[in-house]
């Protein structure tokens, strides 16, 4: 037993298929985000454009989110100090509980450390609470849903991505008297298409299972007061369980769902991950009450992103780069091999200051590895046109075919 | 297949075991931990006396740690934007990490959103590393590190809380050949008691095993720089893995482990607990980084804390209330029934003020329902001299046994 060769051999499968990673080391710019600073050379931070955050709406910097959190760390300092049912329950918890519950319809809601949490967490309590369920999950889950899933000890049944036929074959095939819960997402991250929530309600309707929805690339993006796609299609009164993060659109950090009084009471006394752990800080709680009212009574972000995502899709376009074909505000430059997109996005940052990772397995399928930009309401269109004349170049040096 | 009828049971079990929680609805005053407001009643907020937060130095309120977050919250903005390996992985993270690995003597350290994900993430993922790993794990552990076993898919043995004779059988009995990982903590933070390191490294050492160590409860409390037990007996270099919170003596939020380098970049690049989350908020990273490297160089918080915890606990003795055998901070009053310790702790809080916790099932074994107390630097001796009068009015009110 030579515990040292076994890790080395992990580490070394890693770099034999071109996806072992590095970290970025980077710092955001006072007030002018996307504008950031990389620590990777070694003369000094060097000026970056990041184009690949989730901080979707620039709300990270929103003077309504800063001050809220400065004052909320004056008055009552850093951390929580406690779990929530000793010591770490404050005030900004339950407002933003409540805020959640109204932004979504629910009759309540309940905050975790992250979205990958809240998902873990909800997943593996509700499916074992429920005996004998089986769990039908999309084929392009986020890694948190299946982590909550495969803990829960289920039965899972994986429908193949957006294919309510499918789905329908699967749940038809299933014993009609066990529990059955649906789990997917709105907004899918690394293709940036939508899954048809209605037509799923439907058939969670017809063979009476509970759903369960991701909505964490939506959340603030979507609907008029930034309910996400279930708020736009007019859906959420009909999805049992909604998810959303704090830390992408919301730009903090943390977690929760919105759900009926019974399974938020069911949670927040069975789940051991929202139990055993210190609370979200109230300083980052403060943060989000202020960036959720905000996005709740303002589109301005939402449609400046927007317009950012259909100008840069349209460059792209034009100028024959392999754009994939997202619905929604996400822009993925397709690659197909791990070495060639580590090397295009090296060379960007290196040579262009453009910040954009390549994201590689186990984010994507191996053979889709592939450029994901994220424009937000800040970019300008300077930005974009150096951008995609930056990407011709080095798809024409790589030898890389342009579209017609 | 009724769902309602299902959760409703689930919750009438919480209510008919006497442990349906309420959580106490607070907020901090302004520099003045451990004072608060609690906003339980009908007549706006009301002045109580905190004492069961595991903010145990009060470095959720210290001036370095409010305003190294003013700072970074004002520079960089609320959120990362993104996972460490998509553009969330900023300079103060990659100085946190330098800062803990140095704390305990370790080569690297890797931060994680919570204690609770860095026990659950690295547990799972460490074991499924190393084929047909065994685990082995005090039967105290917490939830957490239960999580990250079970999640591991991993044969597990349990010991005997803190008895090395019935650890070494346990090895002895396993295979020589297979992977061996001894999983525990240092202080247990139910009971205060401790445990004897050196002797399970021995056991380690005679088996070929590596070891893991929950410091949750004693990072920022123990050894001269705040390294914990491991610092204080000299162990943290015979300790493979040493795990820790940001939430807790450090006063904000966050986990961690410190580790060799090949660990590190195993666990890095293998846990979806720590690949697919967005990573801890800048303004938290800026925050630790000024209470760990205050606690590095300063001894006078821990040992108002030790003299507070003594203090307490020779008043509780000598007023003959039933204080267990702790041999650190922690001050726990044993109940053993979880109704009368929920109407102990509402009589404090609504007649005296003072708010504990009642600590029932699961976080404790049934039967030993407890009221646990940790006083802090900040706790006047008069406030102890009020609790503990309180205390014994109680216990003479619910008819409960004063010890002679
Ligand atoms: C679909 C999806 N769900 C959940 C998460 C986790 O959310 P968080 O970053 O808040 O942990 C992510 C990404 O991080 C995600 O892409
Ligand atoms: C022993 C132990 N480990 C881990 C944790 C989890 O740490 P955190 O609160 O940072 O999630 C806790 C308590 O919360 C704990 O008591």
């Amino acid at each position: 037993m030579n515990y040292d060769q076994i890790f080395d051999q992990a580490i070394e499968r890693l770099h034999s298929e071109g996806r072992y990673r590095v970290f970025i080391d980077i710092l955001r710019n006072k007030g002018a985000f996307p504008n950031a600073r990389c620590f990777a050379g070694h003369n000094g931070p060097k000026p970056i454009t990041v184009w690949c955050s989730n901080d979707y709406l620039a709300m990270g910097q929103h003077p309504k989110v800063v001050s809220a959190m400065e004052e909320a760390l004056h008055d009552v300092g850093a951390g929580s100090g406690g779990t929530r049912n000793i010591g770490g329950n404050t005030h900004y918890h339950i407002e933003l509980e409540r805020e959640l519950a109204d932004l979504h319809g629910k009759e309540g809601a309940l905050l975790f450390t992250s979205g990958y949490v809240s998902n873990d967490a909800t997943l593996s309590t509700l499916a074992k609470l429920l005996p004998g369920c089986v769990v039908f999950s999309d084929a392009l889950n986020h890694a948190s849903m299946i982590a909550g899933i495969r803990n829960s000890g289920c039965e899972k049944k994986v429908w193949r991505h957006n294919d309510v036929e499918h789905l329908e074959e699967l749940l038809a095939a299933a014993d009609p008297n066990v529990p059955k819960l649906i789990a997917f997402e709105s907004v899918y991250s690394m293709d940036g298409d939508v899954a048809p929530i209605h037509a799923i309600c439907d058939l969670a309707d017809k063979y009476n299972a509970i759903t369960y929805l991701d909505e964490v690339h939506a959340v603030g993006m979507y609907g008029k007061r930034g309910g996400g796609i279930s708020e736009r299609d007019e859906a959420a009164h009909r999805v049992t369980i909604i998810e959303g993060t704090l830390g992408k659109a919301f730009g903090v950090m943390g977690g929760y769902i919105a759900t009926d009084t019974r399974i938020i009471d069911c949670i927040r006394s069975y789940a051991p991950g929202f139990i055993f752990t210190t609370s979200l800080s109230p300083v980052l709680v403060a943060g989000v009450l202020a960036s959720v009212r905000h996005l709740k009574s303002s589109s301005e972000e939402r449609e400046g992103q927007q317009r950012s995502a259909a100008q840069l899709k349209s460059m792209f376009r034009d100028a024959g780069l392999p754009v994939m074909d997202s619905v929604t505000h996400i822009v993925p430059l397709m690659v197909g091999d791990p070495v060639k997109a580590k090397k295009i996005s090296d060379i960007l940052l290196a040579e262009y200051g453009a910040y954009v990772q390549p994201i590689n397995f186990p984010t994507v399928p191996r053979g889709t590895e592939r450029l994901r930009f994220t424009p937000g309401p800040a970019h300008t269109e300077e930005m974009m046109r150096d951008l995609t004349e930056a990407l011709v170049e080095i798809w024409d040096r790589l030898e890389m075919r342009i579209a017609a």
